[in-house]
């Protein structure tokens, strides 16, 4: 049994591997819940769906969010309306919105939600919210006058583009693990930290009440996989959030901000040179390929890691 | 100066052919929202968008609802979820209702959503809710238990295929007048029933308070135009809706049902020998074509309408 505590696309292509190499039953997805956000009336959650489009084979993989086969007939007359249109929703995408919007007013949560969507598409393995209340992230930007924005008025308006400042997880105090995640971190044999965010997307699932005490209990059974590969994210802002935080935007600095919850660092060949400076932080090392291009490469990437990981 | 009582359809095919006899700014509607619903977290108008779409030329004229050049992919991923697909929103047709919902959720009501949405489309009629507040429609249905549920379940999922035993409209009470509205029936120099549905259409409008009134004391200078034409409804339930409420489902049955309101009712050339009882009713009668194939004909029918009108 393994757990994986999972971001988007990150975390998404990991699973693919993951699924490559483990029965699906035997595989608990806790993703983060801090980028969602209520548009135009709609719930949205970014990266419960960018995992559950990739692992249905379903996401665009060259925008590398959303869907496949997509139109875009709603955007072009909510543009015609004058309409907000910085999240852009495609038509199908929109179909997933509809629907999940329409199950949370009816009285489910989003975990059930969530798993019907991910039976709809045919996946077996375990998808969970890390927590059903609303738990968002929002970042403080000083070039603005230190306004705090939510998490994606800052990563797709502002295309993570600014400076930020501070980082909040509101709601995060009052929110509880959504059912069956404190368990899937207790009964598994391994805990993978996917190559997330750790700042923005591992972050807001450790700040659910719960989650973080038990990865820390279990901090021998659990590895992470750097997302950041010599000094630069794969995707996405995470090097230079972790320097605009204090963070050392390396393999490294990885290790330091994973040393309570995780034994072993998954880190890339090209950060080999480093190995000893993260081991010098307490933390054991696993040197692999850790760019996935795709399923392949993701799971000679799992497998390498359930080998040498002990 | 030309106000309308509208309900959907009708009302809006009416309108198209107002629009081609008088200039637009010297033209309000004022428009049922008794069919409105909440649907997978959208707010959704579907007589504001028939007119809207109706006279903007972007109504599919075969089915008679919705955008043409329509497509349909939300709702094919929402079905694919196995979510409640009974009411069809088309994709484009979507993005009317994030604009609505997002601008309402924003604090805007409902009557500047539609002015802006009425802009949009190029229209500069004056286009109004009946009320900004929510209004809506339930019928009884007494072949199932006496459940009582919302206009759209009856008309739409059960496609008006079922007896109705009483019609009520909730929030009826409390609502007030969109602002514009009172004016609009006070300043005119004629107001327009249009040959929408008497129970259903123009009975939503007439149930917010101070519409009633002032439409009865400008009766000298209000005008019906039957939807019935020999004992039957253009489109829609109206003449089986009378019927089961106990309305006579003829021009004259309309008669008695507005002669409170209009001193004179438009009826068909088909039901020309009826107009002695219209008359008869206390109701002046003009007979004309009311059939409104297209703008052309409809057109006509205004063009009578205001010529023979006193």
């Amino acid at each position: 049994m393994i757990t994986v505590l999972a971001g988007g696309v990150g975390a998404a292509r990991l699973l693919a591997g993951l699924m490559r190499v483990v029965p699906p039953h035997d595989i608990t997805a806790i993703v983060n819940v801090g980028d969602d956000l209520v548009l135009h009336g709609l719930a949205i959650s970014p990266d419960l769906d960018t995992v559950t489009y990739t692992l249905a084979n379903a996401i665009d993989a060259d925008r590398g969010w959303g869907l496949a086969d997509e139109t875009w007939n709603a955007m072009a007359m909510l543009e015609q309306l004058g309409g907000e249109r910085w999240f852009n929703l495609g038509d199908r995408d929109l179909g997933t919105h509809l629907y999940r919007t329409e199950r949370l007013s009816s009285g489910a949560d989003l975990s059930t939600v969530t798993t019907e969507i991910a039976r709809a598409w045919g996946l077996d393995l375990g998808l969970l919210p890390a927590t059903n209340d609303p738990l968002r992230t929002f970042v403080t930007l000083p070039d603005e006058n230190d306004t705090e924005v939510s998490f994606q008025r800052y990563f797709v308006e502002r295309q993570h583009n600014v400076r930020v400042s501070a980082v909040r997880f509101d709601g995060a105090a009052t929110a509880k693990p959504a059912p069956g995640v404190l368990d899937a971190l207790d009964d598994c044999d391994t805990i993978i930290i996917a190559p997330s965010n750790p700042i923005v997307s591992i972050g807001p699932v450790l700040a659910v009440p719960g989650i973080r005490d038990v990865v820390e209990r279990r901090h021998d059974r659990t590895v992470a996989v750097s997302p950041i590969v010599a000094g630069a994210a794969i995707k996405g802002p995470a090097d230079r959030l972790m320097k605009e935080l204090g963070h050392d935007p390396s393999v490294v600095g990885v290790a330091r901000m994973y040393r309570s919850l995780a034994s072993t660092l998954v880190i890339d060949g090209a950060d080999r040179d480093l190995a000893p400076a993260v081991e010098a932080e307490g933390v054991q090392c696993i040197v692999t390929d850790t760019i996935m291009r795709g399923p392949a490469e993701a799971a000679a990437l799992v497998r390498a890691t359930l080998k040498e990981f002990r």
